[in-house]
């Protein structure tokens, strides 16, 4: 599908609002995704309030498009509203659980893809947010989330002021496997990311950074074991805090 | 976006294979999705054999599907290929734990909806199984998934033998939020979910399963308090147990 293979993240968007009828079917096309036991156990935050894009765009690590982009939308991992309807219906929910969690969180990924592919078939341009797990604690102060409301990614989202050429991939067999999970021998990795290693782009990357290799660009800079562990911490807290944490039979 | 559009999980199946064209280009696709700074930290296990096939069947629930299916895909947060290469790159990685699992995840999830409407839009059917994550470490054992991988969720592909209506989903408004989380008032609640409490079809469900509500046949047969938090148990010790479990800074 053209829409798959064209993709690009983009990172400087026009002046140019959204329209609503084109925003909601963007919206729709989220909500026709898979949902585990068609309980949609996520929802969508629509944030185009400028002084909430400015609290976002401090949350998220101070990142432009934030601030650039008309539509900012916070995908979340959601029991509360199917909590509360079994609470009026004589049910008693369990959905206060790591489980219940990872499964609403998955149905907000799945969501946020169509979202996301619907949105460039429109001739929008997104981009995802890795940063929405690591400051979840401020989101949720920000966009005023409930119990058993977890923000998993977010998608900024507007009409494209670049066109970034398409991101280099391993060669599929390096993520795909044989009937069972077939080991990642030193060869087989040196064939897999020597081509990426070779490439200017990241070249220049290593040197810029004054590092030796690729990966301690990713390991020294970009994501280090210090920052993950504190962001791990950060983030269970925020699913206990959230409701999540009734683990115990 | 038609494809996306008209998406129903399918659970009857031919007994026609996929071409290997048509597998590559599928699993491609999934490639084709946002992934964490590029590190593409997922693997998708591609499963025809029919030994393996009846364990993984066993393993999910025994639904059918999986054994009539021609491929299953079992697709995996993954930071095994990352951290040996960091590893030959005299790069120190820090990726074991929580937060790197999670972002793997979403890697997975966003690289699994590609690969489903990419299937769908070759004349394909899909459906997702979620008890994944809840056998994850069963499947673990039949896909020799070593440290770092964790499986979180499956696709069942092949050509449909059925062709089910579209499934009823909530409101848009249910599930999408101005600016910021809008209350889930009663009101509201009733609103959204009388109309689906209204059908037939899950009208003659509540029926069969001798319950009084809807909600009832998800809190007390489908979705339990006991097997939530027994599975978020299970859940949770596969993540460490795959080496995900190191989040003291």
């Amino acid at each position: 599908m053209e829409t798959i293979f064209n993709h690009r993240s983009i990172r400087q968007y026009k002046d140019k609002p959204i329209d609503n009828s084109v925003l909601n079917k963007i919206l729709e096309a989220g909500t026709r995704a898979s949902t585990t036991g068609n309980m949609q156990v996520y929802s969508i935050v629509v944030t185009k309030d400028e002084a909430l894009k400015n609290q976002l765009w401090e949350a998220h690590f101070k990142q432009d498009m934030v601030k650039q982009a008309p539509v900012v939308l916070t995908f979340c991992a959601d029991f509360n509203r199917f909590t509360k309807w079994c609470e009026l219906r004589k049910a008693n929910p369990g959905y206060d659980n790591f489980l219940s969690f990872f499964t609403a969180a998955i149905d907000a990924l799945l969501a946020a893809q169509n979202v996301a592919l619907e949105a460039e078939h429109h001739g929008l341009g997104v981009c995802y947010l890795g940063t929405t797990t690591y400051m979840a604690g401020k989101i949720i102060d920000i966009l005023h989330l409930p119990q058993l409301v977890v923000p998993v990614t977010t998608l900024v989202v507007g009409y494209p002021d670049e066109n970034p050429p398409l991101t280099d991939r391993l060669p599929l067999e390096a993520v795909v496997h044989n009937e069972t999970y077939n080991e990642n021998v030193p060869e087989k990795i040196n064939d897999w990311f020597s081509p990426k290693e070779a490439m200017t782009y990241y070249r220049s990357f290593v040197k810029e950074n004054g590092k030796e290799t690729l990966a301690q660009v990713f390991t020294d800079v970009r994501y280090t074991a210090k920052d993950n562990r504190f962001f791990s911490q950060a983030f269970l807290k925020v699913i206990e805090k959230q409701g999540f944490g009734n683990n115990e039979e």
